[in-house]
């Protein structure tokens, strides 16, 4: 059992061919006595207790998705029988029901093993901020192990559990996953519910999940993700199993002049090499100006948003100054000279900057970035405690400000060993896409998991078709991926599922205008051809407004496709294409698109081509 | 010229028949020297520099919508030429260009007459926080004017503009609109933008329209609602003309034991009587639990956004606190007290409310509310500033903290003489389902316009539109009323808009198969005729069902009806009605059913013709 792997599937496998999950629970245990390092978990629950519980979930339930999986839970989340401490033993409580996230967890089947540390308050992003040993970082021990969420990192990337949770608000469910060679994925705003988690910045908290694989974290997010109408900031977020990424997708990255690597040269090269792959595997990279990003982050902890940590803490602070950590108890203290017009400041400049990062997100569908600039060791941490935690949030701080998801994957080693990573970002509700593309990056380059010896499994093998709740529309112009009006579909909640061609019964038709549209017309079977066309699944909600924005001449109806199947899709009306140019032979609107392109652009199009 | 009615149906009328813009704006200051108030407005534009604007207008163009009509703008909205003060000399300055808002409305064709008097810097809903004299009720000199947009409600009611802008933040485009028998429109927050207009609580600001009609009110919403990418808190809201009210609405109001009064009988009596006009219309009221409104509302002056209008103003308070009304400095200046932790506690609590009033503000289609709960005298508020003008805000201080849009309606006059009227509130973008609903309480009564002694013109012709939340899809065969699949449309929440028929460029066909289908394709216009149909409203979210639900070779596109609107609807694709029955000539799919069912009961037609 030494040598279990502890992803979901090499489990169910072991479950599915008659392990018990009381023996993964013995070898969780001999695990963490193995690791030897006593900062990773605060409190244990007791070994034989989850070997009953684990008893106790009978004989194996496949359509309990995490079935007898071990997970950990950092301390700052309630766990029915464990204390809250959130680091600080004077703000303990004993907490009657699981938080509800937790909760929905364990009913899925998962098994709580412990709570784990952080840096206090959840209110640091190195992980030495805490009144108890300091987790080791899972690779070198020399490095900060990254916080605030550092035992719940620590623990995956040792392979101590399947996943566990972090919590996010500046970077905390992020910067650990960097430093430990493992995936964090910090959902949407309001995606699970912060009932029953100590907060820290209430407007800008989140839960968050990790795991050694893409797969892994989006399965434990697609189990925990629920509205939860007793958090007044949840919010009803779309979840549904992880898709194939889309084929075309453009993706933002800083510009030379934007980014920030504090010299470390073999960080930059690590993301450039990032970078190539995800245009190897198809993506358009676009270079922006990222100064209103770095602006949004160096508000988090100059702005007004350190009172809301005050809110939470300000009182104990006042009472027993001696209980909170002191490099905690200096930035929250901070908020005592802030007014609440200050605050409005805030919001006011904060409004400003979101609505300049808005046409930038509105021309891309996603943002890559490092998710951390360098590496910083404890030695660094000792001789200032606060500069390399701000310079670790470079590229963490404003991502909850301006309301986008995340997921920090792993990706090759640097050329010095230590861990690869980028973290995808975007609009909120947009946690599957990113989910979907970070399964290209993680399978980039030769890697083992975590701080384990288990190599990288295949990537995942996405289903592609619509849920229960959406409607599969084949599109077949610039709704297509990368093309001008695709960020009308993401808006709507759409996912890509996959390319295709209509049954060679059809005819395309440029409609002419400005711009230019495309008219899929259906013909006899012997006067038709097939047409290149992409389908995507539509939220059943929202094709009301998207058929609401189709003009004239075309419209939804149902297209036949050479794989056989139906569905919803874009037609048009046989009257409109009297005179329009018929372009069935360039096989699709792509096609007709870059003919175009390079007829008004045949200077650069015969340079290109020389 | 004395009678002419300032109504935009009036002026139109008067200018399709020949009178002059200057005409009109010598009238307009005639009556402003006849009020005799100098109270009402701050600054007048110079007469002669208006009438050369209005004769610069050239020949009457009736596609400008407000060609030739005059409005006044409250003084804290920027007019080019003119000072802002915002009622307070030390602040003023001179705008180089107009506010946003005021550019939209003079591009259509609108003057600006003068800039009206106000509480300082917006703060109060009285009227009477001025160092400029208090404009006097246009109705009764003893009662207050209602604040704070004071002058711009007293213009519209005394009929010397057609309508004005004010600003409302916790009620003051609707407090003043009751006061004096006329209209107040407030729009859904981000509809107007705050490009040239004094901040009071950026958050929770926006401009507002007072008129004497619902119709001139929406008229002069439609005109001004824009999106502004320069204003960080502009949103895009959809705007379309207003509509018949739908048949069937839920209107929720205060129940007994949470409406207030404060000891006015009069004021509950014509309360319950504008219910019951609203019953009488086809509405259902639904009595709600209005604690978490008021609770709501108790948060605005008490709460941290106080804190939002020291943002504006504090730098004056503490240079020159003379300068500042000292009603207006003592409650500005609570905000010195509070801490921005404060105001994150005041979030928490707003979050808290608001998720408590979401369920009640979905079971309903709107509120119903007083728009004041009683009336107050200038020696009120002389012996006591705060209590009145806190009361006045009893059902309008929590709107803006909900994201509601509101409109404040006269209805009949209450017993006593004074003006009654109501207000109604939903969420925010549906501003056109309370402008239409509220063309019935403007009905009520016998009663006449504002302070004049125009009489209410008759009810706008309201077409029967779908709402901001449906799209009308126009169905040509067994979904139309009583036929076979018209259950489907009901259990879809759709409702029956009208009759209608295409453009005369259609063809019907009858597709065999049991039950045969209609096929409805556009052709040529001159190969094409009418074919019968009915639009429905179907709710936005159950389109994507109802797409689902229909099979090849059917489909949703844009159908041109004769009377030139394009709604949705149901169309065919050419190629299927190869062979298909052109059944064009009966004229719609009931004389196709009635044919066919003629034909299979011969025996029982021949009966029935006997």
């Amino acid at each position: 059992m030494h040598d279990q792997i502890f992803s979901l599937d090499a489990l169910r496998s072991a479950y599915a061919a008659g392990r018990r999950p009381d023996e993964v629970v013995a070898e969780v245990f001999r695990r963490i006595r193995a690791a030897g390092d006593p900062g990773i978990f605060l409190h244990l629950n007791d070994e034989a207790a989850v070997a009953a519980e684990a008893r106790a979930l009978g004989p194996y339930d496949a359509d309990r998705p995490l079935w007898g999986i071990p997970f950990a839970v950092k301390d700052n989340i309630d766990v029915a029988g464990l204390p809250t401490t959130a680091a600080c033993p004077a703000y303990a409580y004993h907490p009657a029901r699981d938080a509800f996230t937790v909760a929905r967890l364990r009913e899925a089947g998962a098994l709580v093993i412990g709570k784990t540390n952080l840096d206090q308050f959840a209110t640091g992003l190195v992980g030495v901020r805490t009144p108890y040993p300091v987790p080791r970082n899972a690779l070198d021990p020399e490095i900060v192990p990254g916080g605030s969420s550092s035992g719940s990192a620590v623990a995956v990337a040792r392979g101590i559990v399947c996943f566990a949770l972090g919590t996010d608000t500046a970077g905390s469910g992020r910067v650990p996953a960097a430093l430990n060679n493992i995936v964090g994925l910090k959902p949407t705003l309001g995606a699970f519910s912060a009932t029953g988690v100590v907060p820290a910045c209430r407007t800008l908290d989140t839960v968050s999940i990790f795991a050694l694989t893409v797969a892994d974290a989006f399965e434990a997010f697609c189990v925990a993700a629920a509205f939860d109408p007793d958090d007044a900031y949840g919010r009803k977020v779309r979840v549904s199993p992880l898709a194939a990424p889309p084929p075309s997708i453009r993706v933002g990255v800083p510009d030379a002049a934007s980014l920030r690597f504090f010299g470390d040269k073999v960080q930059e090269a690590s993301f450039r090499a990032g970078l190539a792959r995800l245009e190897g595997c198809g993506a358009t990279v676009v270079e922006i100006d990222f100064q209103p990003f770095h602006a949004v982050a160096e508000m988090l902890y100059e702005g007004a948003w350190v009172a809301e940590r005050h809110t939470v803490i300000g009182d104990l602070i006042a009472r027993s100054p001696d209980a909170v950590h002191p490099v905690t108890r200096a930035i929250v203290g901070k908020a005592e000279s802030l007014s609440a017009a200050d605050a409005f400041r805030g919001f006011y400049r904060l409004a400003d900057l979101r609505r300049e990062t808005e046409p930038v997100l509105d021309a891309i569908d996603m943002l890559c970035v490092p998710t951390i600039p360098t590496f910083y060791s404890l030695a660094d941490l000792e001789a200032d405690p606060i500069g390399p935690n701000s310079r670790l949030g470079t590229y963490t701080n404003f991502v909850n400000l301006l309301d986008l998801c995340g997921i920090s994957v792993p990706t090759m080693p640097r050329d010095d060993g230590r861990p690869g990573s980028l973290t995808l970002l975007a609009r909120a509700g947009q946690d599957g896409l990113i989910a979907s593309v970070a399964t290209w990056l993680e399978q980039f380059g030769p890697r083992t998991l975590g701080a384990t010896q288990w190599p990288v499994p295949a990537a995942p093998d996405l289903r592609a078709v619509a849920q229960a709740d959406e409607v599969e529309i084949a599109v077949c112009g610039a709704h297509m991926s990368g093309m001008a009006l695709n960020t009308e579909l993401a808006s709507l909640g759409a996912r890509f599922l996959r390319c295709a061609e209509t049954a060679p019964e059809y005819r395309l038709y440029r409609l002419s205008g400005a711009p230019p549209r495309p008219g899929l017309v259906r013909v006899k079977p012997d006067a038709g051809a097939t047409v290149a066309l992409e389908v995507w699944a539509l939220p059943t909600e929202a094709v009301g407004r998207f058929l609401a924005g189709i003009p004239s001449p075309l419209g939804l109806g149902t297209v036949r496709l050479a794989d056989g199947t139906a569905p919803k899709g874009f037609l048009c009306e046989a009257a409109a294409v009297d005179g329009a140019e018929d372009v069935t032979a360039l096989g699709g609107w792509r096609a007709v698109v870059a003919r175009d392109q390079a007829a008004r652009e045949p200077a650069r199009a015969a340079g290109e081509s020389s």
